[in-house]
């Protein structure tokens, strides 16, 4: 098939691009590089080094013989994306090319009005390129589990069968979202759902989970093929932060309780789902949503996993509360279905203590590339703007203790949050 | 109480800060005058000739003694919004200030994205300004029934009690908005939730019906304060365009069967929901749904009612059914729950025969303000791209048929609505 992955530059789209060439699908990407301008304005970088996309793409194409065409641009750049959709034809769009990171967007009011503007201006630009230009191409568009919340009852996939008064109907499933990202991906999915209606595209919207994991087949072949790996307060997930944090001795930052729960995916199950989706895709006019994850674990889960993990490589493992910076609910009832997938004929990578065992080596192999500062929350959720640059600087002035594997004052009471601006 | 009008140029928002002004509470208006430019954009006028606003408010002041404060910016314009917020300091913020027509959003991508984009950054702009301010002030947001679409169930005020798979929770009414214009309202309603559960603001979200009629006792007062009366096919609605058209022997032009049924209030029920909203705030953190209509119709009940009250005035009616420019349900079931503005205090002025005479009158007395080109859909939701331009010119050429009373060929093939582009 030919397959455009928009985004793939980042890390859910890289690992994708990768694995759909290499099994001999004609793949574009589509990618302004945004994602690593967001690590220069916040000052993070990747554990992992990554390479300039010019040397990734001919190391790919020298090592396999696959070329992936590269289109240098923005999706919320209308004439540039429908360019590149008439120039590729692809008979499936792999969209990624979203700002993704919850904590990024409650900084403050700017980073907020981003985020929507930016994923629902792109979502909206692709849907009338496809209209236009290309209808009968299939959308796999990249939604997320937290797009539901936490509702008291079973979350189903996409669609809810209701009957109220005595009458029957099946809806779409209530959304609850808990960020300004994560309400961004609400209102793509909305607005999907109506072009599909009135205007015949098909599209699945993949409610992902969180996904872990640095390496899929594809991107372990050679260095210069290597992943992103963020384990930072912004963009990094939680499994990898603990990860990086067992790895040096630095306490697990669990926020609150750590009851969290959520659905969770190894990469290489995410490359596999986008796959699975575009050999299998909606029909005309349908608007289809598949819940992407394997496995739902708690905060508190995940440390423990991490800590016995790190047990295994004699590292000795804290756990340290810190005051939730998110608004959220700490402990709750959690019970999502995600059959679609694995009937279509995913076979999961579970996680396992090997799989966390292989990150945290990672972590030692580049710790001179971990920076501390990086792993304490700065945004919270009840302010209106968070001043992540003082923060840090007033974390990074106590960093003495942080040697000791314990978290510095300033830290922690910048952990407190006041309610303050 | 101290109370903004955000959008008080506007149909409602002008007839709500007179009537919020006549009831003795001290109030302000902020408008960028945006809706004047889009009539400019689209070559319609108002039936009725509305009067610059530095007149308005002098002819108001010197009739009743009250000073009405106006604020001339845009809610997209941060900066101006915190400063008019800043200054004013409401105890309640009414916000009309968003594009509100489903068919200027469907014209193009380029009036979909703007549609959303000036609608959400608003309403987010407002909800940053409220937390930074005066996060006790009451957030009245102007919603719409069409949120909710045409589901086979009962349609609740704003949150559905369910029970599924053996659990029961109260979770947000399920949305399936008709257009990028009802779309952006859902999007909204989604960001108002968040931001009362993040910041603890109060806020009512008045999902309201469609609004008709042309007076309340304060813009009847004196001609200098008319509010706008639009029946073109932008923003124009049914039932002004079929008193319009029935008052000078034109065909009231029905999409489809008529069977699409929705929720409809008269203008002076507007303007008392919104003080009975002002006068009964939400509690801190709350996010209240109000279903804001007295009574459901048909678009065929309409157009019945229309003929029949035409007959009492001597005229003649027919009825013409054109091909559907949008895609909805012509036939399906509706009944929507209104019953938390009565339970507050609402007295409902119903739909009369006399109303509708008054309005025809009305159209009378301007008849040589109607332009008989704006009648006709030139916006088709099928189309990814409209051109009203062109397909006025082709209704216009074929002009004199209508003096007939009858459509022209041209625009009866306009009503056909090739998918095209």
């Amino acid at each position: 098939m030919k397959i455009m992955v928009l985004g793939g530059d980042g890390y859910c789209g890289w690992a994708t691009a990768l694995y759909l060439s290499g099994k001999g699908h004609s793949v574009a990407i589509l990618d302004s590089f945004a994602r690593r301008q967001w690590d220069r304005e916040l000052e993070v970088e990747t554990l992992t080094p990554i390479r300039a996309m010019p040397e990734r793409l001919e190391v790919w194409r020298r090592l396999t013989g696959n070329t992936i065409e590269l289109f240098v641009g923005d999706v919320t750049d209308y004439d540039y994306l429908c360019s590149a959709i008439k120039d590729f034809r692809p008979d499936a769009v792999v969209h990624f090319a979203e700002q993704r990171s919850a904590p990024y967007s409650m900084i403050d009011r700017k980073h907020a009005v981003f985020t929507q503007v930016n994923n629902v201006v792109g979502t909206l630009n692709l849907l009338f390129a496809l209209r236009q230009f290309q209808p009968d191409c299939h959308l796999v568009k990249l939604g997320t589990m937290g797009e539901y919340g936490t509702p008291n009852i079973d979350i189903e996939e996409g669609y809810l069968a209701i009957e109220h008064n005595g009458r029957k109907d099946v809806l779409p499933y209530p959304k609850q979202p808990g960020s300004f990202y994560h309400l961004s991906k609400v209102h793509d999915s909305h607005n999907i759902m109506f072009a599909c209606r009135i205007w015949k595209l098909r599209a699945t919207d993949l409610n992902q989970g969180v996904v872990y994991g640095a390496f899929t087949s594809e991107t372990a072949l050679d260095e210069a093929l290597i992943n992103r790996f963020d384990y930072d307060e912004v963009f990094g997930t939680v499994m990898n932060r603990f990860c990086v944090q067992a790895a040096i001795g630095h306490p697990l930052t669990v926020y609150g309780k750590g009851g969290q729960t959520r659905g969770y995916l190894d990469i290489r199950d995410t490359v596999r789902c986008i796959e699975i989706a575009c050999l299998n895709p909606a029909g005309r006019g349908e608007f289809r949503v598949f819940n992407q994850f394997t496995e739902q674990f708690s905060v508190l889960d995940i440390a423990r996993m991490v800590e016995s993990a790190a047990r295994d490589l004699s590292l000795r493992v804290e756990l340290h509360h810190l005051p939730d910076p998110r608004v959220e609910a700490e402990e709750h009832y959690y019970h999502a279905k995600h059959s679609k997938l694995t009937d279509l004929g995913l076979q999961p990578h579970l996680l396992s203590p090997s799989l966390l065992a292989s990150l945290m080596r990672l972590a030692m192999k580049y710790h001179d590339r971990i920076d501390r500062s990086l792993f304490l929350p700065h945004v919270n959720w009840r302010n209106a703007s968070n001043d992540r640059r003082s923060l840090r600087a007033m974390a990074a002035t106590a960093s003495p203790h942080m040697e000791n594997g314990r978290l510095p004052v300033a830290a922690e009471a910048s952990g407190g949050f006041e309610q303050g601006d």
